[in-house]
């Protein structure tokens, strides 16, 4: 998507260890506009799979989750990742490995929110190591319902996590992949 | 808002403790059609403030934030709860004291996002106590930006916060007031 990647060039800034932050406009202020054109995009690409959720995980992928579901016309579900008096007890759970804090955490889904008959998108900000996917995955599995597609704005494809997914049969397409940073450059696949 | 009010009549759930429930449509599971005339709604009441941004926190105020920066065509900016490698170390900080967990905790907005011209609208799903309004508040007034109005889906009227925050002349708007939640019925002002 020739908009974000450019979006990316003019405002993302590459820090040390494979960071590249777009907080400007992506996962701290939010350029609606432009998650506007994402949303567009990601129903362009999965309008014909009858998508009747789309679910993420809070907190980064929530704007772009409700943005993109004005197009689908569905509700979203976003899996939350701390216990509260909010969330029923009766929940899916997912478990995700932290690299960068070596701990694996739980998500969770109310029950009421997921049905068998349910074709779900799963859309994120980022992937990296993949690991929330596969938290969201396992929450999808055991609700028993089908997952239909992944949309990811930002892919960094010098990272296992696109290889891992994809090779589980995954249907994944990311709007934007990175393949290298590199003193401060980024290189788009 | 008399859309909003039947949705909580409909299928908001009060539990013990002042808990009122509304995880299906707004705070877990997200009726994005909703969002769109709560965030209209918003607009309607707030369009004549020349409103630059629109702030809130993490997590649940983050769709409803999303959707309503459409229509006023300005970024939104949401306050982090946790310290992470995606936020800068220069920030805004506020506190915020949580009456349920009885612990203050911290919410951060990178200084790169608030300027001191910024006409700021916050908005949020609940107004209870007024805790995470006087956090998002100490932030603007560190910021030196302007304080124009407060959106809130929901406030407990029958809890101190609308009238601490009131107290302090900020411009409060709330979609739907309860004044009472009694054997799981719900009464609004």
């Amino acid at each position: 998507m020739e908009l974000l990647k450019k979006k990316i060039l003019e405002v993302g800034r590459v820090e040390g260890d494979g960071i590249l932050k777009v907080d400007s406009f992506l996962n701290h202020q939010l350029d609606v506009e432009l998650l506007n054109e994402i949303g567009k995009e990601f129903y362009r690409l999965f309008k014909d799979y009858n998508i009747t959720k789309i679910l993420t995980a809070e907190v980064s992928g929530i704007a772009i989750a409700a943005i993109t579901a004005q197009y689908f016309k569905v509700p979203v579900v976003f899996a939350k990742k701390t216990q509260s008096k909010n969330l029923d007890k009766d929940t899916y759970e997912g478990e995700v490995y932290s690299y960068t804090k070596d701990i694996t955490y739980k998500i969770r889904v109310s029950k009421r929110y997921l049905d068998k008959k349910d074709n779900i998108l799963i859309v994120d900000d980022f992937l990296a190591n993949g690991q929330a996917l596969l938290g969201l995955k396992q929450i999808i599995d055991s609700a028993n319902c089908n997952l239909k597609g992944v949309g990811i704005v930002i892919e960094k494809g010098f990272q296992k996590g696109g290889k891992l997914i994809r090779d589980k049969g995954i249907n994944v397409k990311s709007l934007a992949i990175i393949e290298e940073m590199k003193d401060g450059n980024i290189i788009f696949k």
